[in-house]
């Protein structure tokens, strides 16, 4: 069972967040594996796996969050490829990211919004 | 002009937060009533307004962020009416809200839950 | 696996929190079952249960952290019975919140302080 | 020495924050008057007595810092008090929390609007 | 009506941000024009441009709002830029930060109290 | 006495930071020198140096927070340098950071490893 909720969340993580997931896990593993453990178990076997919201919702809410949060941008640019890789334009990419000025005010979008820019042109997406 | 922003605002307002969005609007006319204006030109006649991303996907990502924010309840209680006006299902709104466990912590996730809760008893939905 | 993860959890939780944390999980049942049960898989089941740090050192870390991220205070309240529960002093509880003042400010410090005050006067603790 | 910070944080305090400065410091006696001594020698015998910057661009700084940060509606009103007190005009306190929609996003200005409010119906104040 | 917030909020960002301002505003147009265009319309055009509260004071809040919320490093330089051109003292401006650390902790106080020392040494200014 | 709040607290930020401490009090001694005072006056002459809790629970109490904010990456390393001078385990260490993925949620959990990776590269130290 647990082994399911790994190769589940595996899967899963591979799915969304392709080489960029692999290599966060990675860097955890030499410090501490748990943590990297959990976080293939618990966010993407037990919650990214889940039915009643699509992928692409999942991605719009947690790419919304980590900009408004403004601490965590290493995981941002995880998750705009993530946004991007299932299937989201990155025109709506850049609009959840502004959308946040109203909320988490213009420094949190001015900063989640140099994020994006920043993977957009590893991906050679040319914006606007 | 800003008429234009302000009419587009007002019936963008009107039409996701319905009451209480008035409410809102409302209540702040007494003490700053250009507070009250520029929340209708600025989030509503600016960035709701916008097309690029859909109404649905907009409430996601506003109910995701004041979740993970988890300092805005009554904000968060004006959005999850919002995101059920324009069609979220109460499943979608409580998929966000548990996401954010793995991305502000179960604290926040939790305290989102019962805004959700409320709401939901206002509106009579029944749940789970 | 699952049904241990999910009874080693219930001990734990049962353990520190326990009728404030047996709260917690009925509130959240009838809007969402699963949050309830995966805080007491994930936090419970798989965190408070590792070895390498003891309970007492858990509970003043939490303390500590929800003191200083200032909006979670009904979770303050269950961890502040945590800690007392497992053989914290309420002077140890009061210095841990007290030393919040120093990174996160006083507001942070004081809003702890007050739920501490809370607490204590529910249990019938007598201080300073 | 000591006297002599204590003394004149509590002068200072009493300048600035009068009786709601008095019953913060009172209701914290009773669980941690050490708590209640540092914010009289800290902040108001190290701080507020500096030269350098006078107490109204003191007040505005905190005034401003306190809704952007959004988690200490408690502390706000109390320096709203403040403000008002040593000579900010009803105006410059909302002005100062409405700018704070721009860097804190409208939901912090919202609930520090709302403080104000509060504040300025206990004093009789009429806005705007 | 459009063209005069644009203008007035241009007219604004040129006198307080100068060419830093620009900096920001020019990075952004190649992501997302928009948020560069809502920057200058909205924070310059609407909040900076109004009375009630002089531009220093102005300042004196962003910068203490910026130094207490921790997580947006580079608009907290372009502020202590920002309130350095329009008349605030060198020292006024690290007083202001130096009080962070009452309402935000010491660690937030530093890391403002850094941005603001590699400001000055920008701009070539000795302290203290 | 103030002499002797200065001293005692420079001899306690001397034995929990060591070299890492005096260099964040140098560091700000050119641009405001009473904030570098005020770091070792009172966290450390008047918190760090109290009895009723142990200093290794102190550093468990710290870095736990630090790591929960999520925006003070330099002090979270000095921290963790401090708890492994005063006793704390690379492991006790570890599992504080971990348990944040509960509370603050998993970027804040990963971004606190992350820094931890480096103290312990820095300091020999092997894991996991």
């Amino acid at each position: 069972m647990e082994q399911t909720r790994y190769q589940r969340g595996f899967d899963k993580l591979s799915e969304i967040d392709g080489e960029a997931g692999h290599n966060v896990i990675n860097n955890l593993a030499s410090i501490c594996p748990d943590l990297a453990k959990f976080i293939i178990e618990f966010p993407f076997g037990d919650i990214y796996s889940r039915e009643d919201l699509d992928l692409k919702s999942r991605e719009i809410a947690t790419v919304s969050a980590l900009t408004a949060m403004g601490n965590c941008a290493p995981q941002l640019a995880v998750h705009i490829h993530g946004a991007l890789n299932i299937g989201c334009s990155p025109k709506e990419v850049t609009e959840v990211i502004l959308q946040m000025a109203v909320y988490a005010g213009f420094p949190a979008a001015i900063n989640g919004m140099l994020v994006a820019k920043q993977v957009f042109e590893e991906r050679g997406i040319i914006t606007p």
